[in-house]
């Protein structure tokens, strides 16, 4: 049974600040049957991520992207994987069946075909489908494993997140209120500093374009210094954290997204701060902490049970409107977790 | 009994590179009696370290300096405080007796009037007394603690040390060679590189001031990558390194002498190699690691009886020597630890 796939993909290597017209819908036929022996599953997507580090390997390919199985390179016209849900149409993989969900790395396309690497079979526990791609999957995973595992924070520290309102950031923060931290977060909106400080209960928000001097907006909002930084963004701001951490500080180092577009921004922070007040300054990814998904699950699952925590989603509807939503990331259109349904289930 | 204590100071704040000018030679006259009740401990300086981070106490006063209690400013005209190895010659306190060898905070002068605050008493144990200057010393502590708790090395990994002649890099070099790493160092002159090679036992060194292009004078070194960065330098030597190390790096950051005398120089390592290999950068001050110190010491003392480890010491006599001494680190004039005799015993 012959099908046509849409998917997206790139007309060429991204440098710099992506634009819709960099995109493409590409069309390919499809077989929905699976050879036998072949492994393969058939996946039909329902949501996918839409992540800005994605943007990285859309680059033409650097040396750090090479050291990395994390990155690697998207070529121009091919299927770009991504982070998803989906329902198993054929399988022949003794782990899948048809009529499974699944969540994992699917892609940017209405079917996906997977070897099961990357790809688990998705038990909803009634939520929404599309939790799974944000709160309660790798978005979720990179919040909680970097809060608790890599900023190890303690009840009463004074934290400090970046891009607060994106999808990993807005749970970092409340997790952190969930702790007993003082948090205050950076956005990109008036809209969203409001949301955080209203909704989502930090305990100040500020938004850092209406801000000329990060450091003293930092010394301001932390006047006691910042124990923890969740760092999202890179850049200046990076900068401005260290030089106002406490002694023993420690940063998560989770993205860098004002660099992405423009590697001139580069941070360089102060580091006689980082010795003189034993910073910490560690990179990570989620998919390093798979060990810490049972627990994360379950305290995140309570947590939005009990109203503790908010899910902030920001849905497209249809696989046409991934180009925008993925530029739209570089210019902070999205809040929260940022998704694209491409179809019903 | 008054006596003129000769001491160094600043003639005014010092920013950008030091120079003699920089400095006189004071004098004050001070009573070698001690007043009842006052816990005074007059010292006769012998031994006194020259280290690069004086600089920085030496600057306008910074706000990364105010926030340590281990940069405090030096102020001109005034003592400067400073680690090394004296003698009793009169106390109050009842921990410190006339004729005791004391090792710790004491200053670039004559005399030192202590109470006893970050100073020990000294237990020479055969090795001439300068070896507790250097490393028997905070230098030592600072070589062992930095390298084994902050890099947390393993037999067989890939160990980079700058600045590998001086006084901290050339103790982590040889203590890496004996945990079995594979060492390689940057110093700033062939004499140097030779000295690494043929007496330190590290496998490869190499003249930075020979090389061009920092990245690639890497990767021919470490072909395989580096795992552990012992940073004394900061700015491009740290972006080359983070450039370099393999997944799960760490870099001990105990240094920025690229960075004291010129700001502008300062890194901007590449935060996505950093996420992406989830490294590691940690600063650190050997004060935090007192409690190794018994280990520390028996540990290196069996390493000199037995010849696994060399002791670099460069020794300048007198205490008019100390400003050329000082301002001779920035340029590299020292080979191994700097250390100015004051006085025989």
């Amino acid at each position: 049974m012959e099908v046509t796939n849409k998917y997206i993909a790139i007309k060429a290597q991204v440098d710099g600040a992506p634009h819709e017209s960099d995109f493409e819908v590409k069309t390919e036929s499809i077989c929905l049957v699976v050879k036998p022996g072949s492994k393969d599953i058939i996946i039909k997507n329902l949501y996918v991520s839409i992540d800005p580090y994605q943007l990285n390997r859309m680059k033409t390919i650097s040396a750090s992207q090479k050291s990395s199985e994390f990155a690697v390179g998207i070529a121009p016209g091919e299927v770009i994987d991504a982070y998803g849900v989906g329902k198993v149409i054929a399988s022949d993989n003794p782990e899948f069946e048809k009529g499974d969900y699944v969540v994992g790395l699917i892609s940017w396309g209405d079917y996906s075909i997977s070897q099961g690497m990357i790809l688990n079979k998705l038990e909803p526990m009634g939520f929404p489908l599309s939790y799974h791609v944000g709160i309660l999957g790798l978005s979720g995973l990179t919040a909680y494993a970097g809060f608790f595992e890599i900023c190890k924070p303690k009840k009463g520290e004074k934290v400090f997140v970046s891009t607060a309102s994106g999808s990993v950031g807005n749970l970092v923060g409340q997790y952190a209120k969930q702790l007993g931290c003082y948090v205050v977060g950076c956005a990109g909106s008036p809209k969203k500093v409001k949301l955080l400080k209203e909704k989502l209960g930090f305990d100040e928000a500020f938004n850092y374009k209406e801000e000329t001097d990060l450091n003293s907006t930092l010394q301001k909002y932390f006047p006691d210094g910042i124990d923890v930084y969740f760092d999202n963004v890179g850049g200046e701001m990076l900068e401005a954290a260290v030089s106002n951490m406490n002694l023993h500080g420690r940063v998560a180092v989770c993205g860098v997204i004002s660099e992405y577009t423009n590697t001139e921004k580069r941070a360089a922070p102060d580091m006689l701060n980082v010795i003189y007040k034993r910073i910490t300054m560690q990179g990570f990814l989620a998919g390093d902490y798979m060990r810490l998904f049972p627990e994360f699950l379950s305290t995140t699952i309570d947590h939005i049970r009990t109203g503790k925590m908010h899910v902030l989603e920001d849905l497209s509807i249809g696989l046409e409107s991934v180009p925008s939503a993925f530029v739209g990331l570089y210019s902070g259109y999205n809040v929260g977790k940022k998704i694209v349904k491409v179809a019903d289930e």
